[in-house]
């Protein structure tokens, strides 16, 4: 049976960095595994939505996996409630949030609480003790995660995405008020809803035992919950219903835990697998190369390379690429070579230099594989890969481009 | 007056084949007129539709034509029906048909009536003569083609094209009730008139003269008609009337011919064309050097080399390109060198190794003429077409891009 390996480096591409004198990462890195591969097989340039548009990490993985972010993306905090581990259901309304400090007069005195909150987990407890007085039918679920993150899910009937963030993403400003962003009885029920739930979450918070003990060792009490991102569960066909395959995401970060089971894939937790540079690749490597026995599609998922751009690091992200390579060089040896194929890719480029975020740039793409028609690049770079044999594609074809390779799409027409 | 040839080799494309080396029956073939094309032309890879898609004939020549399959295609019975020659009206429903064998208790013994059938032009007015008593407004147009297929046309008011096939595609089952597959009068009236037509063709058929002989002989009787692809004619604007050109079709299958009438094109029948390995492709040349005095655009269909890959004969399908290209070699040799274009593509691949069927694999492509840009690759095959100044296209754009050096395309803006 024919499998295939998707391998995602977060953020991987970038630009004619000075500090590497006009060369990028992913040519300075040493890493003979990938070039093995972008020689054996064919590589292409690849926009992950369209040219110049800058994506997220959830957008991104959504047109990777093969769905139309444009159709399909309904709000970061349904993927992050997902990649939590909770069981989201049609209608719910998701949020990202962080534990935040605020003065008498909500104003926010720390987004993140300090971001280390010993006892977080009793504060979840007191968290999901609420019950809305005003719209009773609506249930909170409140889920920590990590340092001062968590979501919150509003589950009942007749709610909307539709609503603005409570969180004004600034010190200094007040918390601000939930808004209906359209004109209907949902958006304008869920906006009360939030607007009771931060009201009381700020009443349970602001004098439990957790956060006295916080004042009294000099620690910013987490006493208030800001909310953003509120989004619901996208309609989505799974893969497995496409094209008839099973498949698992290994991935660090909730984020892609979360798009990945959104799309009906299995999540398989790597102990090490931390989403940072300190992640495990060779531990992800390993769950891989095992999850191949049971999955017609592993995605392996590495954010290193990303977090290292963010904090303008050059060369983290050129030592995380060939970390990352020899995890490469560990799964190639081990897949059954004559009926696995490799993709590798980035979601989209991070600026090392200037931004220091995501942009609009092309990412290198490689495939692999037996029977794969090899074009004359032996790098896996932007450079060498603007004359690769795949041309320019959009993240929206690779999926497809797989799925054919492992004989699972269906015929149009006879 | 500049004029075009598009030749379009069926299933031409493939992969990196281990017979071959890992090289593609385009690679290995000897095809010095169609290289020299490629050398002095213009080449390039084309998604018929779009990457990893794969097509079938019908929805990948639509597409090759100008048509978006998307919008265009509406069931393969109507493209057969005209292939045969029946002249569709708008409205009409149309079917491919087998003549098969069943037993009493209409259970299938042979889906193929044997294959062969003597005296089928006899079953064929039987059949016709047949008038349904529930609906008797809707007329039944039966016309055996080739072997035991032959196409079905139920002409009447308010028919539809979304019903399921009667053929269960398989020996041993019973043969099917037509559902309609929307809940609408139109669909149920025709899935009636379908089954009552099912119904009646075995009355009329099972005792039939020539059934008669068929089981003296020991020949499975041709009792039956199975019925599949409900189709009917697309509304869309003539090549003609797009492009103001005369457009010929030169195939030997009936599908084929069939998509060429349903965008206007006249169909040239040539003898010899069988459509198989057999065909007489210098005949088709032949035929097509004589179109050239009367249109502005000349289609040739060469079917054998998709056959070749069916029956997973990788030389067969080498020397089948070996034949092509004398072929080519003739119609270059002949035409006006300053006013004529020569495209040549291939519809879609056909793996020869594995599936034996259509994939979404890309296709070569390349375009030849007086003024045309070449690029630097002198091989049209897939390795080298991945360096093709084109790029990667569709299928869609083709037409578009061949009308535009016929000087046809009219200005958008001024």
């Amino acid at each position: 049976m024919k499998r295939a390996v998707l391998m995602v480096i977060d953020g991987a591409a970038d630009r004619a960095l000075r500090t590497l004198g006009g060369r990028t990462p992913l040519e300075v890195a040493h890493k003979p595994n990938i070039d093995r591969l972008a020689a054996e097989g064919v590589t292409g340039i690849m926009d992950p939505v369209a040219p110049g548009v800058s994506v997220g990490s959830d957008t991104a993985h959504l047109a990777l996996l093969g769905y139309d972010p444009y159709e399909t993306y309904t709000g970061r905090g349904a993927f992050e409630a997902l990649g939590a581990g909770l069981d989201l259901e049609p209608g719910d309304v998701a949020f990202r949030c962080n534990f935040a400090t605020v003065d008498d007069k909500m104003v926010i005195l720390d987004r993140r609480a300090g971001r280390y909150i010993e006892g977080a987990d009793e504060l979840e407890e007191a968290v999901n003790s609420i019950e809305l007085r005003e719209h009773p039918d609506v249930e909170v679920i409140f889920k920590h995660t990590v340092e001062h993150r968590g979501v919150l899910v509003l589950r009942g009937e007749g709610l909307s995405r539709h609503v603005s963030d409570t969180d004004p993403h600034r010190v200094g400003e007040r918390v601000l008020e939930c808004r209906p962003l359209e004109d209907t009885p949902e958006a304008r029920k869920t906006a009360e809803a939030v607007n009771e739930f931060v009201r009381l979450a700020h009443e349970v918070l602001r004098d439990h035992p957790v956060n006295r003990e916080r004042r009294e060792e000099g620690l910013p009490p987490a006493n208030i919950i800001l909310l953003r991102g509120a989004g619901s569960l996208p309609r989505i066909q799974s893969l497995s219903e496409r094209y008839g395959i099973r498949s698992a995401c290994i991935a660090g970060i909730a984020l892609i835990k979360g798009v990945a089971r959104a799309v009906g894939m299995d999540v398989i937790d790597v102990p090490g697998a931390t989403g940072g540079l300190n992640t495990d690749v060779m531990a992800k490597a390993k769950y891989a190369i095992k999850a191949l026995e049971e999955y017609d599609l592993v995605f392996v998922h590495i954010k290193g390379t990303d977090a290292a751009s963010h904090d303008g690091n050059v060369w983290a992200k050129v030592r995380m690429i060939e970390r990352v390579d020899s995890a490469v060089g560990y799964i190639v040896e081990r897949v059954d070579q004559e009926n696995t194929y490799v993709a590798i890719t980035a979601d989209h480029a991070t600026l090392t230099e200037g931004t220091r975020d995501h942009s609009g740039d092309f990412v290198p793409v490689l495939v692999w594989g037996a029977d794969v028609i090899p074009d004359d690049v032996a790098c896996f770079c932007e450079r060498a890969c603007m004359r690769g044999g795949l041309g320019r594609i959009r993240g929206l074809d690779l999926m497809s481009i797989l799925m054919n390779y492992l004989d699972r799409v269906e015929k149009f027409g006879e």
